[in-house]
């Protein structure tokens, strides 16, 4: 492999936790001499500077780019459209721009639509790595460090700029895979979209129980868990789901099924229906491993 | 509070995860001078008495009891109603009688039917704690130092024996609270038990799809978070859902009109409404405290 490109400047459009953690970390590595961020908001702009995490105050999305060899848009989603709109005629001809959006359909649409000429520059990019809290305070330069970045190239993608984005990640700490935006959508509606959309459902229907508080109080470290994704950014959701709809609904349908075959077995009672219904469930957890790397023999992860 | 009494011999019925972890904890904390120990299985016993989680093999359920001031019936729910058969007549008539089980209402049925005249020594406990991995190899003195421990005496037990209880399971770190059979039964099918039927749906959902193995290589920290409880014991969670079927299936009902709520929203991309169930979701989750200690201004926590 080619010794990882270093880039003259980072133009960083979103100073969040996404965006600021993908500059400090590009700094830490040494991969980055000067990076030039624009927030929508004034004092996400100011600490993210205070912060280290860019050098330059760019007064708009499109002075940001200006210069910039390498662009990250790391925006709500549903703003992407826009900041395509914004950059387009000041991205270089051999910048390399990628986003960080959940959703990679409709990203490529918008820049199938709005970035024009530039689609050939544009790698979209999905790092699965996040945390409930949002905003440039809790960026973090470990961030990216063994997670998994899913890269969906469009047709008009320029390779060259693949393995320059492939390079990028890779440096970060990251494991690269490349899929069709329309694989990643299917995937993220069954192993990430969906998960959230029940751990919404779930503390809603606890909320809607005059009980709530009492139940909640007695929640253990099991409750802990299945529903730490529920506390995630309700307008960053909303734009996921509403994006990757068809898929998510769909999804919810093979849930809904499986949840049928589990009840009916507690209804009528069936003891071995039901343990083998949950054999299934907790052997298939059992084996998953973190980025894929399953072991049909390996015991238990511990809690 | 008066000085926690030091047991003479803990009989303990069941050598798993949950009672072996209380024999270590009791013997850590100098709080009984002899552990005996019975378990149908004979390498479980044997292995016990390796690790040092009993002193004392006893060839049956009766002879574990027999001379012991406090006893510990720590089997699966199923097997509850024949441990009180067995032990009913050795029982002293000052022994504290517990169990660990995560339903009451049918532990409390089994004791009224079957353990007569001992029901006044019998203290129904359910410590929120445990692993995914069970077995004595598994058992940690620690499992149950910051959890909470329910309570749940029916009218016939003794106060001097609920607070023996109390006194027990206070030494051990955890944090004790008292409520009725039912009203536990009600909250742990919201919080605890309709969570796990949700997450055995989950992973039955994925895996009976063609791409099964495809999607779980992608899936990242809020899917091992979310399924975490998937992979808990079968046989286990199979007696905890038929024993408390009822609450359960009228949770799920709980869950299903959330459910759709969401899903309505997303089918008519109606952003607004999509976005204030998602908030009242995630300020709900956001706002909880394990243990209890809710703090309305809070943060959320961090993952």
């Amino acid at each position: 492999m080619r010794p990882t490109p270093v880039f003259e400047q980072l133009g960083l459009i979103g100073c969040g936790l996404m965006g600021g953690s993908f500059a400090l970390a590009l700094k830490q590595a040494g991969l980055v001499r000067r990076v030039a961020g624009y927030s929508k908001s004034p004092s996400t702009l100011q600490r993210a500077r205070e912060l280290g995490v860019i050098d330059v105050e760019a007064p708009s999305a499109l002075l940001a780019v200006s210069g910039a060899d390498l662009v990250l848009i790391a925006v709500p989603v549903a703003a992407t459209e826009d900041t395509f709109k914004a950059i387009r005629h000041l991205v270089g001809p051999e910048a390399l721009v990628m986003d960080v959006g959940s959703t990679k359909g409709d990203v490529v649409a918008a820049a199938r639509r709005s970035f024009k000429d530039k689609l050939a520059q544009f790698v979209p990019a999905h790092p699965i790595a996040g945390k409930e809290c949002a905003g440039v305070d809790h960026a973090d330069a470990r961030l990216y460090h063994g997670c998994q970045v899913i890269l969906t190239p469009t047709p008009e993608t320029r390779t060259a700029q693949v393995d320059r984005a492939r390079q990028v990640w890779t440096a970060l700490g990251a494991q690269v895979r490349q899929m069709s935006p329309e694989a990643h959508d299917a995937a993220y509606a069954t192993v990430s979209h969906l998960p959230h959309l029940l751990a919404f459902a779930a503390m809603n229907a606890i909320g809607a129980q005059p009980q709530a508080q009492e139940f909640l109080e007695l929640a253990g470290p099991g409750f802990r868990d299945f529903t730490r994704i529920a506390a995630s950014d309700p307008s960053v959701w909303r734009d996921i789901l509403l994006a990757n709809q068809a898929e998510v609904l769909a999804q919810a349908r093979h849930f809904r099924a499986a949840l049928d075959t589990l009840e009916d077995a507690m209804r009528r009672q069936d003891a071995a229906a039901l343990q083998s219904l949950i054999r299934q469930a907790s052997e298939a957890r059992a084996r998953w491993r973190l980025g894929g790397q399953a072991d049909p023999s390996a015991p238990p992860e511990s809690p």
